[in-house]
């Protein structure tokens, strides 16, 4: 198994209902960790771009979080829409899309 | 939130009893994440490492699995008595852990 050029860690943290933290779980995080799974699959990038589910990355406030390494580049309130053009953009051609990164309050 | 020097991730797989595929859910990762987040506790140095679960992160043979990144480091067949050394070794002072490391056949 080659260690991937671009490794995507997208949140799944729930927590219960009226739990004083926010949650990617709330927030439609499953549907944007289905559409990266998604993207990855149709394009067979299985040597270049590596997609891992994770608990609780952080900034819950402004997910949901996604994060992408070696760069350490996080995106914050990613839509299930916005998915395929991080896919294209950064994982496979390496330019971190701008709009969406997660504001430097919360990742710098 | 800073962006930390270093983040480690964990993995914490867990599939049924009887499936084809080994999981480090298996193999005590519950005991090597919580160790991690003891270390991390101990030492205060919230701002410069971060500890995350994960799903699946691939070489389940060889598990647990523990990723840090931004080098890409994979440590394999990961101990709770493991633990200790790679936070003080590597995640604070920057010298991966060369004894612990996965095998270049499931990650290179």
């Amino acid at each position: 198994m080659p260690k991937p050029e671009r490794h995507v860690f997208v949140c799944l943290q729930n927590r219960p209902e009226g739990h004083p933290r926010p949650a990617c779980g709330q927030k439609n995080c499953t549907a944007v960790a289905e559409e990266f799974f998604f993207n990855l699959q149709q394009s067979q990038l299985f040597d270049k771009v590596q997609v891992t589910t994770t608990g609780c990355l952080g900034p819950c406030s402004e997910g949901p979080s996604v994060l992408v390494y070696p760069e350490g580049v996080m995106y914050g309130r990613v839509r299930k829409e916005d998915v395929a053009t991080i896919f294209e953009e950064h994982l496979v051609n390496g330019k971190p899309v701008e709009r969406l990164l997660m504001s430097r309050e919360f990742w710098d």
